[in-house]
């Protein structure tokens, strides 16, 4: 193994330079050059690359973001590309590959989420080995028992639980928080444990609106005249729809046309008659320095990802199972969501201690 | 002076148990007792009182909320009061100063903003002997160089600004943050100049939308593909009307059905071309645990509003001018608001710094 | 299962709270009373308890400390007690097991380390059923892979380190960072991985100084003129001996009287020529909010004790492995420390990433 | 006005890089080059500068440290030189006159506490232009309410403070918190109101060791069974002599062998019975990322620095009076300490408030 090429796809996430500096630092151990690809898949495409040495990654360790760029569009098997004029959508993996197998380039260390790591995936399957690395705030990648950028993300979500707590407390009113988990209830789950919430609200279980008033209710009956909510955005009513996509790339993000969070606020505040505010913590999520639990999850990453590419282990993603780092095919981690299960211990917990969770 | 009563009023603001904290614990010193009214105006109307002993203080000084309650409704002047039946606007007024009174006390202590204090005002002209406290993130009362609780919320939206920044930059994006500051923008130029803004929208200075999109461009032409822009939920577009009322007591916070970031981001994205996103800090901002200079200001105005009481100083708010507490007629802090003035220092600073400033 | 008794012991650490809080939540859900025993074994024999209510857990998730209050002496089995005006060692462990049964107490869960467990132990064997629940901020607790504690523990270190690096770099400084673990590195390494360290020193991986010296100048000399060493308390020269026992009860911490990391520093700064610092971090890992991790594992720790409880599951201790929480024998966990081993993942990291481990 | 240099000098602070990047922008706007001189005024006579552009204070707002490195030795009117083989202290400040001015420098913009600002005033007398920046954590500099850098080592101690409360009251400790402050009390004076401490000694107050140990009796025997004591590194017992010189340049720094804190600590033990724990801050309070007040103080400080070079106003020293931005001259902020005054405000509110300071 002599040059590797890194990128990092998707949404941002806290823990991308940890695992670019782990890779760096652990390939110069290994006399193994690295190429930086920047802004995910475009660079692949556009041939915008960045040969990264020691000094590129000195100091990036604490830092949010990612010195590579990254961006949740561009697929090089569907690239859109100027063609007479006009704008089409046109297959240039042929090119990537042919790119970087010409700049000697090995193997490519592919950090994202589940689209990132679907492409990743073609394209080790067309002859480009591909390591993966499993990103993504949501912890609802397959295969893995996290990913990195979920235990920051978490830490947030609790200190803006923390900070509403107190309000509520002392307004007597019900604090609803808006979090991210489009299909899967995670950073909810986790941070409403961690936060103290009174109701957890996630996709995996439709919501019976009465049955939250009732709760809510129940607390002020008793004396505590405030409940803390925290709401997945993917979390919908029982026999209800989805309220509103969100997120989608290149438009403005319609949450503030009012999402899950803003519907359930005025839901309640009509059924329980008590004062409601509703916060979407949104891109806060994203940013920010990596918490130590990511910090040496995205650290172990890194040095796991180059380890397989030595060992020519191709077509695998690296991943945590229990405190072991493995390596899982690549096929296990893509096109399927880990979702929240009826069985998750956490799950179990929040449900012993008495918090809601919708049903 | 043997007896003083003390309440809290208004939107939640991180400070105001470090006041009842200094309040009680300089009261303790002199003898005097310390009554602790509930929910701001509400609870001397419902006769909702507690002694305050000192171990009722220990351990509150870093915790955000009032352990006192509060609330921004509830008017003793105007006072919504069952008539046969109806729920008539009442004045309570000589009823809560006759409760008070008769209890022996000699002085309330009125920890409030503009609202608050402008109920207080009138106690006192009315004969129940008052000193004000100046409390309001938002910063804009009048005769006072700082109120409590906007130290903190200035931190809160430049720790956002830090998160956001990472994400712009690794995303090539406009990043959004709308604060705090229906009416004055010093959230949002303070927060901005510590979180290095290259835009700040506020009250003060309608935006040139046009110009607005401009500067973003300009910078993506320099090389810098992202821009990070604060804007106040007050700010406006030149000639424009305010889009929403927000914060209305008793609904759900309209900020859900788009505020003014939420306008200005599909403004600029149609404008610019750029992918952009909106997050809106709202109640974050009031919560959590006050900051340091937080914590000493709010106990040099607990500790001055006792001195004030002793002195016999009624009608006065405490308030800090340069370094220095002092006390000025509470005539004078109320009924205006404190707006960023075209010599504002740091506005200026702003400009030379090269921040875009809407006009 | 109709009460239960429940008594933190050993040193502060954050999550002690969150644990009593799960075992009074779900306990009561479970229709079990629950009595808190004061100072740990201490009020065990001095009969200080009170009965543990809903309100008495009442936000008490994110502070700091144990509302039970703790203490590193006081074992019931040697007992400092007054007998004819001389102090001497009395097995008070029988009127213990009298007074908890007599008050129907079921069983003891006690919150401890490897000193509490042990104590715990025995009074299981002598017939007052008790539970274990793994705590330590140090993390060399058996039988478990982590304990609460540790990872708040990790965060305030990695914080520190990320401080000292700004100065370290500004200066062209060699900068100290000597943290807890006296026996075993766990705090050290992860630390040392999450904050960036050139060179971590454990106890279970004997240093060569001349090694530790050779590295920080070859740093220098390829142009980094600073290097960040994380030295645990407990570290030692290879063929040295330990320099100082320190955290002794009942005396003074000897620390300043200068430990490992000040010896190390001078030994440095003589053989390096360069300008070095030390910080001892010492009991500000100890104190503080428990992070989102800690809130979330130490409340499945109590709710799992609980249910342990009600299975008559005795003897045991609730533990992590993997992701799942587990009973374990508490034999298994104690009077033996689980150290850093030669196979242990991170300190593999730790090596890939070339950082320096003292050998 | 077509060029200026800066430097920074002395001890590490947080703001470093705010001011210099406020310094570069605004010099950009007037067209003003910038040159960098790295080390202080090592630098200086070493020719070591670099031309700063805004790409290079891109990003380092948040960032504690300087980018232009610093020193607290190397005075060029006393300058270590190898003479014959020898080294010896040679003036080359005419040297670094010429050099400058050689470059066309029209000003040195000095960023530094009395002792880089002493050697800046020698400089302009002797020719070469100089404006002052107050910079020191230790807020000790005459003519200027406010360094910057003291406001963020406030926030640091404080939570400092928060975290050894929880333990202090879990374990009925005395726990003692030393903080920096050789000459002047003040970041242990504020950060001990912030903090909720119980006694703060200053160095300005020597302090009488039978009464701090009687006013920690009385708490405990009031039922308070805990207290935190914030000292000051350079407090001392009334009628006893400093008890250790600390960091000295080129030195371990000895605090390791035992400071103010640990001292006060054994005394206290013996004195009062109690667990005592001693905590050194160090370092800790000199790194780390400003915080929002420091932020936008050190940008004020840059862009009026700049003003007040292309106004010609020379041998001043920008500064904070009230809350407003002036001149002073320098010779009225050099060679004399601030101190904390016996009629200082936040002295007479921590007496009101009970707070024993040490007389």
């Amino acid at each position: 193994m002599k040059k590797l090429a890194i990128l990092t796809g998707g949404g941002d996430c806290p823990g991308l330079n940890a695992v670019i500096r782990a890779v760096v630092k652990s390939a110069h151990q290994n006399r193994i050059e690295v190429i930086g690809i920047r802004d995910g898949f475009r660079g692949a495409v556009e041939e915008d690359y960045k040969l990264l040495g020691i000094p590129d990654v000195s100091g990036i360790l604490p830092r949010g973001g990612t010195i590579l760029g990254t961006t949740n569009r561009d697929n090089p098997f569907a690239y859109p590309t100027l063609i007479d004029g006009k704008l089409e959508s046109v297959d240039r993996s042929d090119q990537v590959i042919s790119q970087l197998q010409g700049l000697g380039v090995e193997a490519l260390l592919a950090i994202g989420g589940d689209g990132s790591l679907s492409i990743a995936l073609e394209f080790d399957k067309k002859g480009l080995s591909v390591i993966g690395i499993p990103k993504t705030i949501d912890n609802d990648l397959m295969a893995t028992d996290l990913t990195f950028g979920f235990q920051t993300a978490v830490s947030t979500a609790q200190d803006a639980l923390d900070r509403l707590h107190s309000t509520a407390e002392s307004h007597h009113r019900v604090m609803i928080l808006e979090v991210m988990g489009r299909y899967a209830g995670w950073i909810a789950l986790y941070a409403g444990v961690a936060g103290g919430a009174d109701v957890i609200l996630i996709p995996e279980i439709p919501y019976e609106l009465s049955k939250v008033a009732a709760a809510v209710k129940k607390r002020a009956d008793s004396g505590k005249k405030f409940s803390i909510i925290v709401v997945a955005e993917g979390a919908k009513p029982l026999g209800g729809e989805m309220v509103v996509e969100r997120n989608l790339p290149g438009r403005i993000d319609p949450v503030k046309l009012g999402g899950i969070g803003a519907k359930l606020g005025e839901d309640l505040e009509i059924l329980t008659g008590m004062e409601t505010r509703v916060t979407v913590l949104g891109h806060l999520q994203r940013g920010g320095s990596p918490n130590a639990a990511d910090r040496v999850l995205a650290t172990r990453y890194g040095v796991a990802a180059v380890e397989a590419a030595i060992d020519g282990d191709f077509g695998t993603m690296v991943a945590l199972q229990g405190q072991k780092i493995v390596r899982v095919p690549l096929t296990e981690a893509v096109n399927k969501l880990k979702k929240v299960s009826l069985e998750e211990p956490v799950l179990h917990v929040a449900r012993k201690l008495g918090i809601m969770m919708g049903d």
